[in-house]
């Protein structure tokens, strides 16, 4: 049974009205590069926005002609008979605006300068993500989302779109997700930024003309990011105290399998990920608070919600903790919407929500069948 | 009540027989600069060894008289009539080899350069600093030590004395520490020497000749250590998501009260401590392993202590969490030692030995008024 999207093809839309971020600065004009996969059926009713978390894209399943090696992130979640069903759904995976995969970001052409935009990029929010998202919904008919979906920093952006546009999406799901980010979050995120911003190869963040990339600094930052992604019992399975050599060398080269997984990663990520679009991402998750306005108050901020929930968190999740995921259902009971919440026992911590794990994926096409049910799927 | 041993000096002892370190590497001679609080009793029985943790030192209790605001790091404990009484014991707080505060170290001079060792001193482990400190216990005529006593990485020297010197120790007492380090525990360490190994201005260890410091490296080095010497709840309490400036800036300048804490705690560290004692101090951490030569087997690696011993964890360490504490009791048991084991409910996180707790005194207090009864005080 063939369970991929087969050849996806990026897609580029471009928006030449004014975008206003939060920050109050203007982006004049922007590109949001994108990928769909499945049909949108005729009432346009059958849509599902997948937004991505810090180091992702619009490349969420199947692969590229040209380069069958490289399949989308979301690959085992999507696709014909998948969780997220490309037989039923007609699923939109995109770019996030600020990002370093296609969309307008750091590392596009300023108009006004002729030059990389640097650090003259805005500071963006998931509030902006979301106003962006629905200009691209806008383009493609979408009045209203089946759903909206999201891990992590993608889910909070799910959750902002019940926010936002409460009529524009019917149900949204929110895995290994948080209202707000703690102390602890933000300390983490402010230990990455100024790895990089203190980088003497990030100059100002206008490193692009200086031919330098902050490499020091993001690879840092995506080591530090590792250590949060996994919990301490799987890295404890996965490497314990196993030594490369077999034995101790008493010097600051790789002895430990941890340290050379944790640089090989950073090394990689650091290859190709664009640092000001960290610097963004990091920012955008501090930001985040559904109830920075109204006093604090989670079950003020929700009470705009009109679509029902899916919620998700797992077991060894230590940077957004199942007690984070809860802080999402309290306020939306509080409410009386129609909430699900799931918390799945895995070992993987947070990145469990990008892995096979039956159980997960079970709630999640339980869900998404109940979904496709409302228009006759 | 004067509960303060008042002015303190700092003394030093030189030691001209060359110490072999586990590395295999050789220190001809080598200087340690102590301080010592109380009395030694008749029979030299009354002595107890304080271990300092990674940033610590010799200057453990009281005040220098040209620097009266120079507190003793663990003033608070150590003291007349305090629970490590001053009244019964003869007191040694000890600068540990390979350190920046007196006793010979990466900015000491090699007598076979004339220039600062730098990265030429040897990488240390917890065995070596327990070799020195038994030469230092030598010079001072003690024999058996009452007690040696130690927080986090000190409590790892404490451990390793009843291992190395099973008759020199009648009591141990290991503070929030842990057999051995994780892999997690390993990977923030390795972070942490990245920082400083990347930073351009390291020179490959040799900035002294350079005149110039790693500080970005080393202030990334100890912001990062900071957030896992801090629990979550304890950040959630103390900064929360209180903005400085009261409003969110959108950009990178100060904006959380967690990043100004941070970053200030981060600028004042890289202004005074060495970088590549920070180096040799993480990997001293990384290497111990009491079970390291036993196939793994803590029960094995503990059948040779003989002392008695008393372990504290407190509920919201995460850095070295109960469930660590309970893997030194565990193989203590195994080998019919007498354990006390006492799990402290506190919010301050790793920091909590550090901290005046009423219970976690009184614990400390009841088990050394016993040792004190020992030798009749």
């Amino acid at each position: 049974m063939n369970t991929s999207v087969g050849i996806a093809s990026a897609q580029r839309a471009l928006f030449d009205t004014p975008l206003q971020f939060k920050s109050g600065a203007v982006l004049p004009r922007y590109e949001l590069v994108y990928e769909t996969y499945g049909t949108l059926n005729a009432d346009k009713s059958n849509a599902i926005l997948i937004c991505h978390a810090l180091s992702g894209h619009h490349h969420v399943a199947g692969h590229y002609a040209d380069d069958p090696k490289n399949v989308g992130w979301w690959d085992n979640m999507v696709g014909p008979g998948k969780p997220i069903d490309t037989d039923r759904f007609f699923v939109i995976g995109l770019n996030n605006l600020g990002g370093c995969h296609g969309s307008t970001g750091p590392s596009s052409i300023d108009p006004l300068t002729g030059l990389p935009y640097g650090a003259s990029f805005p500071v963006i929010t998931v509030e902006d993500w979301v106003e962006s998202q629905a200009r691209l919904a806008d383009r493609l008919g979408i009045t209203q989302f089946a759903a909206v979906v999201g891990g992590s920093l993608g889910g909070m952006q799910a959750l902002q779109w019940s926010l936002a546009y409460p009529d524009r999406v019917r149900h949204v799901l929110a895995i290994a997700a948080a209202p707000r980010l703690t102390a602890q979050n933000i300390a983490f995120n402010d230990v990455a930024r100024n790895a990089i911003l203190t980088d003497p190869d990030f100059h100002g963040g206008h490193y692009y003309r200086h031919n330098v990339v902050p490499t020091r600094g993001l690879r840092l930052a995506r080591m530090l990011g590792h250590i949060t992604y996994l919990s301490d019992d799987a890295m404890a399975d996965k490497f314990g105290r196993e030594l490369r050599g077999g034995k101790f060398n008493y010097g600051y080269e790789i002895e430990f399998e941890i340290e050379s997984y944790l640089r090989y990663q950073g090394d990689k990520f650091a290859s190709y990920f664009d640092a000001n679009t960290y610097l963004l991402m990091t920012k955008a998750l501090d930001y985040f608070d559904p109830a920075h306005d109204v006093g604090g108050d989670l079950n003020k901020a929700f009470a705009r919600a009109r679509a029902d929930f899916l919620v998700i968190s797992f077991t060894t999740d230590w940077r957004f903790s199942p007690q984070r995921s809860r802080e999402i259902v309290r306020p939306l009971l509080h409410n009386r919407r129609n909430v699900s919440y799931a918390e799945i026992t895995s070992t993987h911590g947070h990145d469990s929500f990008l892995m096979q794990h039956p159980h997960y994926f079970d709630v999640m096409r339980a869900y998404l069948d109940n979904v496709a049910g409302e228009f006759g799927k």
